[in-house]
């Protein structure tokens, strides 16, 4: 029996406040270097240690151990999503991520300008990574490709090199393979469908790319394009379907709104700054049951190897969080998506830390919010996809599982 | 591959005795007022700590991660089941812990007498609490009601307002709604089949239930009833055929004397004090191969609050210890079936502290067996229906599994 049959008949709404505080990439491992501590361990967190001697604490795996995941992957995961189950296609992600609204059958794919030499093979896969200016002003000019074979055509600048497209129209299939070869030295691939039913989005793509490299020939250095991730709108049930939850996002990066907007959030506004998220909860809190918080840079700085910028970063969350206790939420857990040590410059397999806080939580021997303390938490080492069920369990949402 | 294809071929029999010591409620989180403890952490148990000493520690949660058990799941769960898959109907469970052998094709509800008003509104649920001398009253006056259509009718009181209804004869099948709108308010409801097999079921128990509403008119408070959990006795298999245990029960409470019964222990005479349970063990150790030994003082202290309460239960059961010791089972474990913590009043879906003793368990850095020591224990957190597993293993029971 899986997740969703459980809870069914055994959720129950109340006016109880659920915050999800997620520190992207947060979990590490000891730096030599820094005192042979982790970020966590290293950084000064007076707020997050009396929390964590008042809290439940333990480590989550994010889709089974040994398993890196990425973004999507982890953030499926802590929102009670099996990521086994449920996959977001890369083109989608960024697509929603960008405030573009997609609809069920429409085809989104992952771009990136590129620099194509005299042959047509690819010597830069990110075009010299121009100015998201430049970005802009040639996406402007693919947008002149407005339709094809009766398909709208949707282009739509991201940041540096990277764009979205979007097709719309009748008898669409994702089914489509990258024409991006992921090496330099080869020509862009052309699409080609997994598929009978995808012969046609295929044929759709590989006309927009031929008429993209007429609009682009004269452009130095970005005149190719490869498509990656190419992909359609899930059907997931949302926080609303499957939790009771009338859920709000406060993320400020394209990839975690869109992942909350697939999963039915209201995106809010979310300022660059942490208090802002912050107070951006205490603003809306009487509006919604649950609340995810994401901060990127703990994550961006374990990806470039930054101990002491992830351990500022980690320190302004610590300084922020009395903000949250002016409105103190029923249910308060901190943790990350997945880990992203330092010493790897990349996500990893590392189980993640998590502290939970609530009237019913109980307390455990962490007296901080670090990894190794995590370790002897009275959560233990779950599953992601657990946490949810845990949180609704601690804001009594659940109703007891049979006689 | 469920524990049954795994286990076909590894079991194995031998003279070990396993015993199980089940402190009902067991797990609990820390109270403020009582120097921020749980009862475990707060109660003098110098027996049960040099135990924990010699022992593996360890949690097990009886679903999953965030859900509460009501005490058909939390049992079956530690007896190796899992409780997602194997349902005990509430009819079923109150019936054969009253003491009515079920036969397959019986079916069994569990009913409350209540009061209803003038125009058949129900004004009490509970029929204001009336005695277990009144209760038997009445059932003796509903036993008047010996068959209807063919169909045997049998009524047996139980505590309080609480009795069991059971029907036995052809054709019955127990796919029927409870009666019981669970609120104050509003009248009874007919008995509505759930599907075609049910309809003659559901007839039966309507005319049960207006024959017995002439019978009870003149009966204050107790004039009406509610029937809820109409089940039949599910097909489980035992602890014989699954795990090759000769197992016995002590178990003083009806609801546990009933699951042990499903599960296909023998049901011992359980005197009313912890020392005579652990003596009936000593007196039938050489006749079974496994002793389930039931207290109940621990949940019904946690679901009353009364934290004092479970901490006497405790050191009572610490004193009573050594009586075990005098046929020390090979294998000794002492848990719960699931959580009850004081501050919660109710069961919860805290992870359950378990401590296993055995010439192989191993020991942990655990000193004493408190919900905190068993977090850094060498048992891990596990779901509970693999303890019975860890059983067989520390029984030597079990064979390798593959070359």
């Amino acid at each position: 029996m899986d997740t969703d049959t459980i809870l069914e008949g055994l959720l129950k709404e109340n006016n109880s406040k659920i915050v999800m505080v997620v520190m992207d990439g947060l979990g590490d491992i000891r730096s030599p270097e820094f005192d042979n501590k982790t970020p966590l361990e290293y950084a000064n967190t007076p707020n997050l240690d009396a929390l964590a001697k008042e809290s439940v604490c333990g480590r989550h795996i994010p889709v089974m151990p040994g398993i890196t995941p990425g973004s999507g992957p982890g953030h499926l995961g802590i929102f009670g999503y099996n990521p086994l189950e449920v996959v977001i296609g890369r083109g989608v992600l960024e697509a929603v991520g960008l405030g573009i609204e997609l609809k069920h059958g429409d085809v989104a794919a992952r771009a990136n300008f590129a620099t194509l030499d005299g042959d047509g093979i690819i010597c830069d896969r990110r075009a010299g990574r121009i100015s998201t200016e430049k970005n802009k002003e040639l996406c402007g000019i693919l947008s002149r490709i407005k339709e094809i074979d009766g398909v709208k055509v949707t282009v739509e600048p991201g940041k540096g090199h990277r764009f979205v497209v979007v097709l719309r129209g009748d008898n669409l299939n994702p089914a489509v393979d990258d024409t991006d070869p992921q090496h330099e030295g080869h020509a862009p691939l052309q699409a080609k469908p997994q598929k009978e039913e995808a012969v046609f989005t295929a044929g759709i793509i590989n006309k927009f790319v031929e008429r993209a490299r007429v609009l682009l020939q004269e452009q130095q250095p970005a005149n190719g394009m490869l498509l990656r991730g190419i992909s359609s709108r899930p059907k997931i049930p949302g926080l609303k379907e499957r939790f009771k939850l009338e859920a709000a996002a406060i993320a400020s990066y394209p990839m975690y709104r869109g992942i909350a907007d697939l999963l039915g959030m209201t995106l809010l506004t979310a300022p660059d700054t942490i208090e802002g998220l912050f107070k951006a909860y205490i603003e809306f809190h009487n509006k919604y049951d649950f609340f995810f918080i994401h901060v990127k840079g703990t994550d961006q700085a374990g990806e470039d190897g930054e101990f002491l910028t992830k351990v500022d970063v980690i320190e302004k969350v610590d300084r922020a969080l009395p903000i949250l206790y002016e409105k103190r939420p029923n249910v308060l857990a901190i943790t990350g998506d997945h880990s992203s040590p330092c010493p790897m410059y990349s996500h990893s397999w590392h189980p993640v830390p998590v502290l939970l806080n609530s009237q019913f939580s109980g307390t455990d021997d962490a007296v901080r919010f670090t990894e190794n303390q995590c370790n002897i938490g009275g959560l233990g080492f779950f599953e992601s996809r657990h946490l949810m069920t845990v949180l609704l369990a601690n804001a009594l949402r659940l109703d007891k599982y049979g006689a």
